[in-house]
C-alpha cells in the first residue's frame, strides 16, 4: 500500500462514505381501505433509495393523518398503534437520505401545509436548482420556512397562488427549476408529476381498483400490483374517485432520464424505461469485457452492486465468475468509533475476502463506479492480502468527473478521484496492475442505443461529461448565498 | 355522600382536572456567556406555570441554537450534550401547559422564524382573542402554519411587515388583540413586551452586567438576580449591548392585571405589583374570616394553595391552624388507569387526611377556589370519614361563574359549579355544613385597594363578574370557525 | 459567610445530599383480583421511603409475574401493558433507595428464587449486619449471587434449608442478624415478618376479604383499608386462603423501634406505634421551645419536614408561625451540571426565601436534624440575605454523632457535623446567632415516655448515643472484607 | 397454487420462520489493551450466528466490566460511553438467538458468577442435553437460578466444585452432556473448550501478542488476525500472560462436527475443518447436478444461502447461472402486522422475482434445504408468476427428517416437511415439476470424504438419519419435566 493511503483507513467505518447516494424514494396509492399499509410495503421495497428517515401521510376522508420518523421503514411502521393512526383510503410516503449535516426532524417528508382550500401533502424525489433563490425571495415576501428542504418552496408557491389546488401546483412547478418526481395528496386527489426532462423515475401501477405511483416497479411487485406505464417526463397524472386524468402542463423538452439509476441506484429487479436494470448491468459488463479485456483467471465483483456487470464480463470474457468478496449485510451506519490501535488494524466491517478463490489468481475486479477511490484502495489491498497474483480493475461506468445537482449526493469536484488524476494515476493510486473504464458510448449501447447522440443526448450524463442541461441557478449565484441563511440548530 | 357524586370518584386520578391552569411562563436573559443555563434555572423556578413542555433558544453571535421537548425543565435540560448545544450570550425560554387535545411537538415554544432581516425567536404567555380570525386571513393570503398555537400569527404578521425587526414586532402586535407577555430574541436584541392591559406579569431583573426578563420574581431569586422593576402594561423594553431602551408603542389603556395570579397562580414567594403574594393570600384569609366567620375548633387548609389563606383565617378567627390534609408531592399526571374495582375504592392519590387533628373536630376547611366542585366533594368526604364533626368550607376567592379567554384554561361555563347553582346549592352538593366565599371587594381590600372601583376596575376579574375588557373576537365569531381547520394529526 | 463554606455551594444541586435516607418501603396484599393495582397504589403512598426503583411481583395461581424498574411508582406502573402483565390475587412490592454507587438493575426488589418446592419472592426494608459474612460463607459453599443486596442471602439460606417454605424462611432468618421488615410471597401464602427488635415498621390492614401488609398506615389509607394492628417485633404473620396465622419463632428481646421514623422518615399522616407522627413532631417542637427558648419575632420551618415541629415550637413559645422558606416541589435528582459561573451564583434549586416575613425579623429557624451541616449553611445564608436581623436555629432532634447500620443511609462518622465539633462550633460553622438541639429525653417525652430508660431504652437511638443493640458483625470484621468481592460492573 | 397453501401466506412476514437457526457465536481475546473493541468487531463478523442479543465481559486487572443488551452488535456497542465502560486487556463476547418464547434480559450471555476464588464469565455455543436434569438436581440442593439458559448449570457446577478455577471448570464439564464450544474469562485466564465430539466450531487465532478464540475464522479476518488452528474436539486451551497451554481432560471419542455448519450456518468465507465453506457448497452443487440433473434453461439460486451451490450446479450442468430472485436485505424481524386485505396480497417482503431471466424459461431452482416447506411454496409460486415455464427444484442437503438437540433450533418433527411426506408428495406440495435432493454420501463427497462411513460417521448428521450420538437425557425424561419449573414472567 502507498504510505499516503493511511489516513483513509478509518473510512471503512462509514461504509457508505464512498458511495453516491440517491436522495429519495416516493410512493402513493389511491382507492384502498388500507392505503397506509400498502404505502409502508412500497416504501420498504424502495428502502435502498433512502435509509435515514421515512414518513407516510394518509387521508381518511376527513383529515390528514401523518407519521414521520428517522429510521428504516420496517422499524418506523412496525407498531400497530402507528398504523392504526394512519387510517385512510389514500396515502403518500417518502424515504429520505440526509444530504447535509445533522438530520433535522422538521425535514422528514412528506411535507404538509394547510391552504385556504384545504390541506396538501407532498413528497419529492429530486433536487431543485433554484430553491435557494426562491426561498430568499419568498422570505423577503414574508414567508416563514420551517424546514431546510428545497421541497418546501413548492408548498409556499402553492400557498401564494390562486385557483384550485391542481392549478396552484402547476403554477408553483412552473416557477421551479430542477429535477422532481412528486407525489401529492389532497383530500380528494392523488397527483403524480415528473419534471419535463424526466430525470427521476416515476411509474404508474394498478392493483384492483386502486392506482399506485412509485419510484420503481419493485414497489409494485411487493404488493402484487401491475405496472401500467411510466409517468412520462413533464406529465401530471391526477387520480380521483372518477379515475385517472393526464395533463402535460409544461413546455415540452427532450427527456433526459438519469443514467445512474441504471448503473447503480435502481434495484436490479426494477424495470426502467422498459429495460430490465439487471440486463442493462450485465450488458455493461459485456461491453466492458469487449472494450477493456484482461488476461486473468477469475472475475470477482465488488458486491452487491458490481455483481451483474461481473457476470456479464465473465460471460463475454469466457472466464469463471466467483464470489471472491463476501459482504456483511448487518453493517449499519453506526458503530464504535475506532481507537488508534483499532484504526491501524484496517478493519473490514463490510467486506471480507474469500481467500479460496483469490489465492494465486490473476483477478479481474468489477465495481460499478469509482467516486473518491478510498473504497477501491481498501478492496484492492484486501484482495492482494488474500493472495491474488494480479489485480485488474474494470469499472462499469465511465470516470466520474463532475458533481450532480439534480438529486444525487456527490462529493465536491475536487474530491472525485477521476477529476484529480488520469486513469494511469488512478491505477497507481489504487494499486492495481491495470485499470479500465467502460466508455460512455458503451453504456449507451448497453441501454440499446447505438451510442450517445452528442447533439441530443438521450440520458442525463453530466457526471461524466460536465454537460448540465437544466440550469443551475443557485450554483451560479455562488455558494455564498447558502450561508446567508440564519440556521436554527436543534441541540441535544 | 350524595349518590349523584359517584361518577366523580375516578377523577381523582387526574389530580389537576379540577384546577385552573395558567398556560405559560417565560424567561429571557441578555449579556452572559451562560445564557441557556440561567434560562434553565429561571424556567425551573417557573415550573408551576407550565409543566407539559419546555424550550430554550439561545443565540451565540452567529446562529440560533434550540432545544425544545416535552417534560419538566429539570429533565429536558439535564444533559450536558443538550446544554453544550445551547451556547449563547442571550437566550429565551418557555414553560407550557397544553390546553387542547394531544400535545403536539410543533407547538412547543419558543417559536422561531427566519425573516429576510434575520431570525427571530419568541415565547408567549397569555392568549390572543383574535388569533383564529388572523390565522384564517393569513392562510387566505398564502401563509403556511406549522403549529396550532395562537402565538404563530405574531411571527407571520412580522414576516409580512416591513422595516426593522422591532418595527415589525410593533406592527404585528398592533394587529393582535388579547393578553400577552412576550420575550423575543433576535441576533442583537432581547425584547420584552406586555400587552396594554398588563394582564400577564413580566418583570425586569439584573445580575451583574446582564438583564433578565421573567414572568415572576422567583425566577430572579433562583439565580441571585435583583428585581429592577416590572415591565409596565403596554411597555416594550429592548435590551442590547448598549443597554436598555423603553418604548410605549400602544394606545394607552387602564391596566388590568389578572386577579388570579394573586389568588392561585403565582408562587407565594413572588412579589407582584409590589405586593408579596404570600401576604396578599394571608390578607384574603383574614378578610374571609371577617366576612364569613365559622363556629369551629380548627382551621385546615387544602394544601398547598390554601395554606396562606388558612393561616390568615386562623389568625383573624383566633382558631388553631393545623395540617389536617397531607399532600403527596410525588403525584404526576400519569398513573395506572383504574379498574372498576379500584375505582370504587375512591382512591386518594394526591391527598390524605391527618386523622389526629380532624377526629371529633368542627373544621373550617380553606380552599383557594371552587371550579367544577369535584375536588371539593372528595376532600369533604375524606375529612368527614376521618371523623370531622362539622365541615365549614371557606373559599379564598369569589364564586367563579365565567370562563377566561386571556390565558387561563377554564372549563366551559356550564361546567363551573358556581354558574350552575346558588351558594346554598353548592353547599348541599359538596356536602358541607356551611359554605362561604370571600367577596370581590374583600379580595380588592386584601390587595390594598379600598374596594373594587366599578367604573374603573383595578384588576381583571371577569371570572367573577363576566366583564371582559378585551374584545373576544374569535369567541364572538363562534366556535364553528374553530372546526374549519384541516387538522394534520400526528400518529403513533 | 465564612470563606471555608464556598466549596459547599455546589451541593445545592443534589437536594438530598445532606439528608438521611431510608432505604425502603414494602407492601403486600392477599385475596383480591386486582392485587398488583392495590400494590402500586400502596407503593405510591410509600414513595417517600424510596424513590430510585420500584417493583411488584404478583402470583396468578399458576405463576409469578414481575415488573421492576428504576423510577417513581407512578411512572413505572403507568402503562396498561405493564399492569395487564401483573395478573394475580396476591402481590408484594418494594420501593428502594440506592445506598452505594451506581444503581444496578439486578438489585431492584422484590427478589425472586425458584426453590425445589416452588418459587418465592421477597421484599425487604432494613439492613442485615452480617450479610457480608454470610455471603462469603455461602459463596464458599458454591452459591452464586446475582445481586449485591444484603437481602439475597435470605433467599440462599432458604434454598439451602429443608422443610416447607415457612420453615425454611424461619431457618434462614435465624441465621441473619440485623433489622428487617419483610414481605414474602409464595404460590399459596403472603408472609410478613419483623425482626425481634422491630426496628423497621410493618402494619397489618384489611380491606374487605383481603389482608394487607405495609410499611406505614398511609399505604392503607390510600386504598381505604383499615388498620388492624402492627405486626409485632419478632412476629411472623402468614396469610392464606384460610385466613391469618401468627407465629413468634424468634427468641424474644425488648423492642427497639427506630426513633428516626418519628423524627423524619415516616409521613406525618402515618400512625406508628399507636402515635400520630404529626402530633409527635409537634410535641417535639413544644419540648424544644421549652428546652431552648429564643428571643425572637417569628418561627420559620425548613420545609417540609420541619413544619410540624415549628408549629409546636411557635405554639409553646407564643410566637407567630410563618412560611419564610418556600420549597420547589419540582426538584428531581438530575439537573444540569453547573458551570463555574453558575456555581458561584449559589443557586437555590430547592428552597427560596419569602422575604416578606423575614426582612428585619429575629427568626427562629426549625429543622428536623443536622447531618453534614451543608444544607444548614445555605439555608441560613439565604435567610440572612433576605434580611433576617437574627437567626436562631433550633433542631428537632439531638446531635447526630454516630452512623446507622440498620437501614438508614448515613454518611461516615467523620462527615457528621456533630461528631466533628461542639454545639458552639456548629453555631459558628453554620453562622447562626444561637443554636439549640432538643435533648434525647425531650424526644422520648414527646413520644409519651417519661424519658429515656438508660437500662432498657425504649427506642433505637444509636445515632445520638453510639449504643448499638444489634451486633455489627460485618462492621467488626472490617471494611476490608467489603472489598474482597469481585464486582461485576454494568457498563453504559 | 394448491388451496391448502393459503394459510401459509402470512408467514412471509417472518422471514426466518422457515429457516434453521444456529443459537450462538462466541469470541474471546487475551492480551490487548483494547480487548472489548476487538470483541465487538469479532462479534460483528459473527452476527449471522445470532441476532437477538449480544454481550461483552472484559476484565481490567481489577474487575469485570459488562454490557449486555438485545439488538445487533453494531447498535449495542455503538456508544462511546458503553465502550469506555468496557476497559480491559481480556474480554469474551456472545451473540444469541432466542430459542423459546419471549426474550428474557437475564438470559443474555456472557453469564457471570462470583466464586470464592474470584469471578468467572462464560459464553456458550451449543446445547446441553442434560441441563434440565442437572437444574432440577441443583435446585434440590439449594441452588438459585437466575436465567433459564442451559448454560447456567455449568456455573453452578463450578461453584460447587473444589480446587482452582480450571479444575472446577473441568469438573463441571465432566457432568454435562451435549454440545458446547465455550469461552471462559477469569481474572487471569482466557479459556476455550470444545466438547469431545467437537459439534460446534471454535478456532484459535493470533494477532501480535494476543490470542483469540472465535466460532469462525471470519472473526479473525475482520481484525486482521491469523488463524493458528482449530481448537480440537475435547481440547481445553488456557491462555494466560505466560502463553497458551493445551489440555485434553475428557475421555476421547470420535469427532462429529455438525454437517449443517457447512451446508448453511457458517459464512461462505469461513475456513472450517481446513475446508473453504464456499468451495464445499459449490462442490455440493456439483454433486447435486451429477446426482439429479434437470433438463432446463437456467439455474437460479434462492439467495443468499443457495448461491454457491447454484454456481456449482450451473458449472457442472453447463447451464447459465442467473440471479432470478433478488433479496431485500433491509428486512428485519419486525414489520406491520398484516390486515386481512394485505394478507391476501401474498406480500413478498424478502424476495422479489427478476422477471427478465425467468420469463419463458425452464428453471432449476437451488435452495440449501427444505425445513417446513412454506418458504419453498412461496418462492415457487413467485417464480411461476414471473413466467417460468417449468420449475425444477434441487436441494443442496438431504431431506431433513429429525430435529436437532445440539444447538440448532429446528421445528418439532411433525413440522418437518420431509418427515411428513415422500419426495413425490413434497414436489406436489410445493408445486414443482421435479424435485431432487442431494444424497448424504454426496454431501460427504463434497467434503472430501469417500462417502459416509456408516460404522463411524465422520460428521453429525442426525437431521437426515435420526442417529443421535450424544445422549438426549432431558428428551428421554419427557417434555413434562420442562413444565415443572415455576416461571417468573417479566411483565411490560
Amino acid at each position: 500500500m502507498h504510505p499516503d493511503h493511511a489516513p483513509d483507513v478509518a473510512l471503512v467505518y462509514d461504509p457508505i462514505a464512498d458511495r453516491l447516494r440517491e436522495e429519495c424514494g416516493v410512493f402513493g396509492v389511491f382507492g384502498t381501505p388500507d392505503a397506509a399499509a400498502h404505502t409502508a410495503l412500497g416504501l420498504h421495497a424502495l428502502q435502498h433509495r433512502g435509509q435515514e428517515a421515512t414518513g407516510i401521510v394518509a387521508h381518511d376522508g376527513e383529515r390528514f393523518n401523518v407519521h414521520r420518523d428517522q429510521g428504516h421503514v420496517g422499524d418506523v411502521f412496525s407498531s400497530k398503534t402507528v398504523m392504526d393512526g394512519l387510517a385512510g383510503h389514500a396515502a403518500i410516503g417518502h424515504n429520505r437520505y440526509s444530504t447535509t449535516g445533522a438530520p433535522n426532524p422538521r425535514n422528514v417528508q412528506p411535507l404538509f401545509a394547510e391552504l385556504d382550500l384545504g390541506g396538501v401533502a407532498l413528497a419529492h424525489n429530486g433536487n431543485l436548482t433554484n430553491a435557494l433563490a426562491l426561498r430568499h425571495e419568498l422570505i423577503g415576501q414574508g414567508c416563514i420556512f420551517q424546514s431546510t428542504t428545497d421541497t418546501e418552496v413548492i408548498l409556499h408557491l402553492m400557498a401564494r397562488s390562486s385557483g384550485r389546488l391542481v392549478e396552484r401546483l402547476i403554477a408553483a412547478l412552473k416557477q421551479v427549476i430542477g429535477a422532481y418526481s412528486l407525489v401529492v395528496l389532497t383530500p380528494q386527489k392523488l397527483i403524480g408529476v415528473r419534471d419535463p426532462h424526466g430525470v427521476r423515475p416515476l411509474v404508474l401501477g394498478r392493483l384492483g381498483e386502486s392506482y399506485i405511483l412509485a419510484s420503481e416497479t419493485v414497489a409494485l411487485d411487493i404488493i402484487g400490483a401491475e405496472l401500467v406505464r411510466e409517468v412520462e417526463p413533464g406529465e401530471m397524472v391526477i387520480i380521483t374517485e372518477d379515475g385517472l386524468e393526464s395533463r402535460k402542463p409544461f413546455f415540452p423538452v427532450a427527456p433526459r432520464p438519469c443514467l445512474f439509476e441504471y448503473i447503480y441506484f435502481a434495484r436490479p429487479d426494477s424495470i426502467m424505461g422498459g429495460r430490465s436494470v439487471y440486463q442493462v448491468r450485465k450488458g455493461i459488463g459485456r461491453e466492458l469485457a469487449a472494450e477493456c479485456p484482461a488476461d486473468a483467471d477469475v472475475v470477482i465483483p465488488v458486491p452487491d452492486s458490481g455483481v451483474p456487470a461481473a457476470m456479464g464480463f465473465a460471460e463475454r470474457a469466457g472466464l469463471p465468475f466467483e464470489l471472491g468478496i463476501i459482504r456483511n449485510h448487518y453493517v449499519g451506519r453506526t458503530f464504535i468509533e475506532p481507537t488508534n490501535e483499532i484504526r491501524h488494524l484496517g478493519v473490514r466491517l463490510k467486506h471480507n475476502a474469500n481467500r479460496s478463490v483469490l489465492e494465486g489468481k490473476r483477478v479481474v475486479l468489477i465495481d460499478d463506479s469509482i467516486v473518491r477511490g478510498t473504497t477501491s484502495v481498501k478492496i484492492v489491498q484486501m484482495v492482494r492480502e488474500a493472495g491474488a497474483a494480479e489485480v485488474h480493475m474494470r469499472v462499469a461506468s465511465p470516470p466520474i468527473r463532475f458533481p450532480c445537482f439534480y438529486g444525487i449526493d456527490t462529493p465536491d469536484r475536487e474530491a472525485l478521484l477521476a477529476s484529480r488524476m488520469s486513469v494511469e494515476g488512478m491505477a497507481h493510486y489504487i494499486d492495481v496492475d491495470s485499470l479500465g473504464f467502460i466508455s460512455l458510448d458503451g453504456v449507451y449501447r448497453a441501454l440499446g442505443e447505438p451510442g450517445r447522440d452528442a447533439a441530443h443526448p438521450q440520458f442525463l450524463d453530466h457526471y461524466f461529461t460536465g454537460e448540465y442541461p437544466i440550469r443551475l441557478v443557485d450554483e451560479e449565484a455562488g455558494s455564498r448565498s447558502r450561508q446567508q441563511l440564519t440556521l436554527l440548530r436543534e441541540a441535544g
